[in-house]
């Protein structure tokens, strides 16, 4: 039998998430593990998993707070009861920062910023609410996204932030997300050394100007195995190393160039809904069931090669005169980029090898 | 001012889905008469729009019923009110052959096969809940996805169809999604020339066999303007010509290569969050709130290009020295492709001249 065609889950309607539960608890547990036998605080991003009950796991464990992308996924979480949050992307415009007020009256909510103006908008906000945001500010270490150049640039923002009241400078944040996924260990670590040259240039004003900075957060799934051994970063920020994808799972984890580390919890379910050649199916999972920005998805279980189909389809075309799937059989694909991935589904089916359960995405598209 | 730089939705969250009135309602009422001038019954796609509101006009302008692609778009739909439903793919395995049995007592339900035993399957179930399920028989007209191959089988399964109880012979789909973006006029309507002597070749076994086609169903946004004289189809699944996107918008509509007949109602509206270089800004929409499977959007008033920077993040790049958008801009992106963008929203704000009010995406995420 084809090893793809698995009807273990036949009561489940497909297309549908599944995580596998033991998998999962293993990568949250080794993280967590990680950063204490590092002396790192675990700040876990939510962006990729999106689940309140996994985030409470996460702070059980021993994570400081989480960070959020969206002030929408962070008023998901605080509804939820998490109370420490950080919330990575500048928050800009008068809607969101009056939703912003509302929540820093509610839990420790920090923020990010790169522009010297938002602070007066930001101290007037916290008055008003009579509340206090903490306020890290963003260097751009080499991503080219947000963040200020390094350099002078980011200590001036911090003179800032502390002539303000009801603010409070926590630190830096530094992320580089495009080196996240350089799947050579030695080339991503010569990144990081570069990446964090940048950061040093910048700490080298506040060391001078004699203004402390608490906290440098910043780090991803990964760069996490170096991360934990960098002087600078004082609390890591990982968000995939929870359910994982195809890509990171291609990530070398160390100098010998293993690839075993990190366990894959995460996969969508799909069922073979025509077989309209004796060696191609086609499936019922499409574009709106798994994202493509970083790729195709990978099958579970090797051989075969999945394309995307349109919206609703997908495609195993095998290289053999003949593919042994049928209609009705069901097949686990390896989605290419969890965050995106999980962002379609309302709800994964968190799986044991005695049940499984719905487990609720609470902050699918809380993209505002 | 950077014509980009729009402040006039600036009580809107971004990112948010704009949906103009009144071009919204131009298509609608074009697609509908041109249909109507030409003899031929629309059967609007809304795997696209995924909104009972808008499937409601639809079906007061004209519309015949509607398509959805999956059970869940038909099971939302009914429960709004809707009674004449073809779903466009297969139906397969258990779970999902129950709630179609369910569905089939509370409306019109068509599906399609390309598959001899799933006939005997859908017999079997309709006869247990005491209802009739009409079946259109799918020919692979080209797009290599579903379907029989054109020839001998479609007649074939019609055959069975006809024999088994509690099931009615509608027709054909024949369908073929690949032309639907060939840019050139001519070349797809060459295309679909090609297609249709597949199905063609097929209907010739029918004829002999004195099996009467009382409906073939198929046909596009792209392929319309040709669909509509076309001597075969007789009803017509145009989806995306309601919202449109940056795609279908390049295509020419006749002969002398006119892009302007379908207007462009569907934008997303981005706030600007950061301006880390005088000619670059950062914009809070990415991946998770524009898809990419078919590239990137555009920029509603031109001039310069967006680029995708992560999940929650796009990049605004001119090439002159100096960007005229600050933090707080709003800007408005076409999407590259409606369906699966839309399918990230659970609203879109349906705007006029004087008010904008919310309009539910009814069946975003309904994927089962």
């Amino acid at each position: 039998m084809n090893p793809n065609a698995k009807k273990s889950y036949s009561t489940l309607d497909t297309p549908c998430l599944i995580l596998q539960e033991d998998l999962l608890i293993k990568n949250l547990s080794l993280f967590q593990g990680l950063a204490n036998a590092n002396n790192k605080k675990l700040r876990p991003h939510i962006k990729a998993h999106k689940s309140i009950e996994l985030a409470k796991i996460q702070i059980e464990k021993g994570a400081v707070g989480i960070c959020c992308s969206k002030l929408a996924e962070a008023e998901i979480m605080v509804e939820g009861g998490i109370k420490d949050i950080l919330i990575t992307s500048p928050i800009v415009g008068n809607t969101k920062l009056d939703r912003l007020g509302n929540l820093s009256q509610q839990a420790t909510i920090s923020v990010v910023t790169d522009s010297k103006p938002q602070i007066m908008i930001l101290s007037e906000l916290a008055k008003q609410y009579q509340t206090v945001i903490n306020i890290f500010v963003e260097i751009d270490i080499g991503q080219a996204r947000c963040g200020v150049q390094p350099g002078l640039g980011a200590f001036e923002i911090a003179q800032e932030i502390i002539k303000y009241p009801n603010l409070s400078f926590s630190g830096i944040q530094a992320y580089h997300g495009k080196l996240q996924g350089i799947k050579s260990f030695k080339e991503r670590a010569n990144a990081i050394d570069t990446a964090m040259a940048k950061l040093s240039a910048s700490l080298h004003y506040f060391k001078n100007g004699q203004l402390p900075v608490k906290t440098i957060t910043g780090g991803g799934t990964g760069s996490f195995l170096i991360d934990l051994k960098l002087p600078f970063l004082s609390e890591l920020q990982p968000g995939s190393y929870v359910t994982m994808d195809c890509n990171y799972s291609q990530n070398e984890w160390d100098d010998e160039g293993s690839l075993e580390l990190i366990s894959q919890p995460l996969s969508v379910l799909s069922t073979v809904i025509s077989k309209p050649q004796p060696n191609k199916v086609i499936l019922d999972a499409g574009w709106k069931s798994i994202s493509n920005d970083a790729g195709t998805p990978k099958l579970k279980y090797g051989l075969d090669s999945f394309d995307f189909a349109g919206d609703e389809h997908g495609v195993i075309t095998s290289s053999k005169e003949y593919i042994d799937l049928e209609i009705g059989d069901q097949v686990e694909l390896i989605p290419s980029h969890c965050d995106t991935t999980i962002n379609l589904y309302d709800h994964f089916y968190l799986v044991n090898t005695y049940q499984h359960r719905k487990l609720a995405i609470d902050a699918r598209g809380k993209i505002t």
